[in-house]
């Protein structure tokens, strides 16, 4: 019987809700699917900066390090700046475990409603891969001339070689297993012209490699409007950090998930542990009144699961949200229901 | 009676075609109106490219500089890699006449379909300000390690006061002439922490001279998302030259108006002539076929008369198209109809 040690990191806000009832479906999957899960809770959290000055220890990463994954709610409360609470706690774990892949499914699920006409679920069912450690969010930037009419800031973005060819090498690896084999490059070499350009160039380098699956790519802009307009066309999409981060927004908003998608943050050779969290944030405006819906946090576990290798699991998870969503179980707010947060982790968990 | 000197640039594809139906509803409009254009032509394009190996003459900005604006159709084509064509013709009048304002309205016509479910024309109604001189479009770049695997490339995104109070200025006085006054920001400061900050800084302290308008800030990704499912929140947007981008296509594509949007890139003190070209590109599939859509030019026509003061006219022509759409006047193929160009651009000048 296999044991996963699972670093827990609630975080702030509704993530203090919603992560047991991701772990109350785990639990669920683990007892089904015959593996155990050895948890170990860690506080960090805009009330552990209140109280300590820091959103983790400084042995953090150490302590974490020997987990197989790390679960995460939410990072961020009103009053702590983002780079304190994001920069403090979200992105050390990224960077320092080398959290290379962004991956995210944007699909439309049955029962779910999207914002689109005349769309369902066979029409929006695509993964975004995203660029997580370099790019556009580097660190490498500063400010001149400070406080006179002359003032400018400027900040670099840096495409490796080495980091950009292992995520477009994932992007490939993921269309092999799927049906239709087709990744889609976002880019914006017309206006943005040494990064991007590179990009294109690494990315029809590994094309190469990949004969049997199909590549297209277009431009940001418009890419942005053919998520809106043809989500039909995508398969993979993969993206530079920036670009990664929009499309990762944009698709689970046209397939009407935003409130319940997932996202895995992963470093494909377990190297390190990899960490799955939701797309929503901590929603300061319902935190504490448990009524947030927790299936983004449910469907985080489902990722979890199946980068540990216990894909059965997984897509029981994921089956049990479909059918949760198609025949109406209990709904939250969002969804159009009066349900709390709990009864939907219940429901999940017993169909699981 | 005023005359107007108007520099003509039909540029390639179907621009080629575009730009004489925009010319004849201006001429319309001039007529009915009481004012006069002299036009001047130049045929600048990947065309002249292949002949002389430039897209324009190494004086061609001076030829420009004494026109009242600049009525551009399409640049681009294939076989000629955009570095070329756009960076030897669209990006140095861009810059080269300090065009730092890029707009685009973003307005869901009546008769116009949207591909979002339950909008009208109520709903979808708002202005995007695009920064279009500096930003994320820098020429501040370069490449090291070329062929190795330590190979990496770098490009600054750079925002001057100058350069970022200017183009928020704007906005907040566009805002001021509009019923609801609000202005949102486009920004990214949670992920790209040396120059998003600064935007923000001085957004902030644009506000505090405009306190008749209302303002709000959301990160890129979720304003994205914001734009497919609550497109009635924004009235004036205002973003870097890439945010700026990547919002003035997907607002006209939640407006069901990509193939029909107009764009104007303004040098508001009137130092330099301002341009004026739809969004939509050259179409290679489609030029030379006489089937395109000319009212992206048409309506591109309407907001260079109102840069150039004539309002009543630039006021007919829109409502010349709006009338069209709703009423059903002949539609070219992309609007489910199999009139030709030039009848849209009849029907339309004979409307104004
Ligand atoms: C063609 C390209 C360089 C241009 C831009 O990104 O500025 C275009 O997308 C636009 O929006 O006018
Ligand atoms: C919170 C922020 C820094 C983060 C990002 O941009 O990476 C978020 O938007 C995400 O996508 O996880």
């Amino acid at each position: 019987r296999k044991t996963y040690r699972i670093a827990v990191i609630p975080g702030d806000g509704i993530g203090k809700e919603t992560v047991p009832e991701g772990l109350r479906v785990l639990d669920a999957a683990a007892r089904r699917f015959g593996f155990d899960l050895s948890l170990t809770d860690y506080d960090w959290s805009c009330d552990t900066y209140a109280k300590t000055g820091k959103m983790m220890p400084d042995d953090g990463l150490d302590r974490l390090r020997d987990s197989d994954s790390i679960f995460l709610g939410a990072v961020g409360w009103p009053g702590v700046p983002d780079h304190v609470s994001l920069w403090g706690l979200l992105i050390p774990i990224r960077r320092g475990f080398d959290q290379y892949v962004n991956l995210r499914p944007c699909k439309l699920m049955p029962g779910a409603r999207t914002p689109l006409a005349d769309r369902g679920p066979a029409d929006i069912d695509f993964y975004v891969v995203r660029e997580n450690t370099e790019g556009e969010y580097s660190s490498v930037g500063g400010r001149m001339f400070e406080g006179t009419e002359r003032e400018f800031v400027s900040q670099q973005s840096i495409l490796t070689r080495h980091g950009t060819d292992r995520v477009l090498r994932y992007a490939f690896d993921l269309a092999m297993t799927r049906p239709r084999r087709k990744v889609t490059s976002a880019t914006k070499s017309n206006g943005i012209t040494f990064t991007m350009p590179y990009w294109d160039e690494r990315f029809a380098e590994m094309a190469k490699r990949y004969p049997q699956v199909t590549t297209d790519q277009f431009h940001i802009d418009i890419l942005c409007a053919h998520f809106v307009q043809h989500p039909d066309w995508f398969d993979v999409v993969v993206g530079s950090n920036l670009f990664g981060d929009i499309l990762s927004d944009l698709g689970p908003a046209v397939a009407g998930s935003i409130g319940i998608a997932p996202s895995a943050n992963i470093n494909p050779e377990k190297a390190f542990p990899s960490m799955f969290e939701p797309v929503h944030g901590s929603a300061p405006d319902i935190a504490g009144k448990w009524i947030c819906n927790p299936i983004g946090q449910i469907w985080s576990g489902a990722m979890m699961l199946e980068h540990l290798g216990e894909k059965a699991a997984a897509d029981a998870i994921v089956r049990a949200i479909e059918a949760h969503l198609a025949e109406g179980g209990p709904r939250t707010r969002d969804m159009g229901g009066n349900a709390g947060t709990v009864d939907v982790g219940k429901a999940l968990a017993e169909a699981v």
